[in-house]
């Protein structure tokens, strides 16, 4: 939703507000960064989330500094970013980098439903790995106890992406300098078993491909 | 350099103030997440970076309304993240990543030394491509014009790093779940020439090894 806030100010050509764009950057990744701030100091902190329909939620331990701060509800911004490629212009000024990134201006919600719970913490491991959430020992009530989850509206949100080839001056596209992308790519590669691994115990079928897909 | 706000709270013993750990997980990576607050209000932007000694440089439009904002040395948290594999463990629980991030705190200070400002442009090209600096229109008058370049002390920083295997409990270890590492890495690909590159323009050297080191 473009707000005072979410409106892009720098190239507003490369802004989005749309769910249909947003909500794909953030399920990609596999990590945000949540900025707080106290007595207008700053701070950030990366974590896993997961999306489920208009919020991301993220969980950790009840003792967690960082959770204790923002349950409070105080303002936070949430950022996620996709590095695509490097964009090598004829000249050093062009030279660019394409990218996804979504920011997200919102407040935490403590989840307390049981339920709810239980199925954010079901997303956000099959989004690690889907197929793994039945293929693993499930939380147990001390798990849960230690547990906090927090929700975030992803309303009033923002996407800003950069695709496609250098945009050089006119009068330099005859010079001399190669120009192009060089695309980037985060990869899984072939999973690596537990040395502590019972014997006997075959790779699940949901990581056979893993480490063959680039 | 351990402070009150670098302190590592959560898994202390996973935290580290040392430059020689710091340095070399800044260098490793293309963007970083800039946090400042005005009202405390939270924002934040992904940004390009370099390093040269005990200090980072950004650079931007000098119509950046962030650059803009942030000029004016405000406090800034900026952060780093890479993701260096998912971890499997028999509980859901227990599922981690390994990762290698830095958290500084610091303020933005003009960059207005000519010379310096020429060495940070410099750095940043080549630390996004070594060799390009020499390959490319460098900036002219106006380019540099343009230009805002901030530094910011890295003195104040800590990284934050997690290796190695599941952490099961030891009642988990016998369980019939699969656990490992799925590693996972940020790759460059075959680099893909502008498709308006003058004709007979080779691919340089040093993009020769690009796309093939995984």
């Amino acid at each position: 939703m473009q707000t005072e806030r979410t409106k892009i100010s720098r190239m507003p050509k490369r802004g989005n507000y749309e769910p249909e764009v947003i909500n794909p950057i953030l399920d990609e990744a596999l990590f945000c960064t949540i900025a707080y701030s106290i007595d207008n100091q700053p701070f950030q902190i990366p974590t896993g989330f997961c999306r489920i329909q208009d919020k991301i939620y993220i969980h950790g331990s009840v003792g967690s500094h960082f959770l204790r701060e923002i349950v409070k509800g105080i303002p936070v911004c949430i950022s996620v970013t996709h590095l695509d490629g490097l964009v090598l212009a004829r000249s050093a000024f062009h030279h660019s980098v394409n990218y996804r990134s979504v920011v997200i201006f919102s407040k935490a919600e403590l989840v307390d439903d049981e339920e709810l719970r239980w199925k954010v913490l079901e997303e956000f491991t099959e989004k690690v790995m889907k197929g793994r959430w039945n293929d693993v020992i499930q939380p147990n009530e001390k798990d849960m106890q230690k547990t906090m989850i927090l929700g975030f509206s992803i309303e009033e949100a923002s996407a800003k992406i950069r695709t496609g080839n250098a945009k050089d001056e006119e009068e330099d596209m005859d010079s001399p300098y190669w120009a192009g992308l060089v695309p980037i790519k985060q990869v899984m590669l072939t999973p690596e078993p537990d040395p502590l691994l019972k014997k006997g115990i075959p790779l699940p079928n949901y990581l056979e491909k893993i480490g063959s897909n680039f």
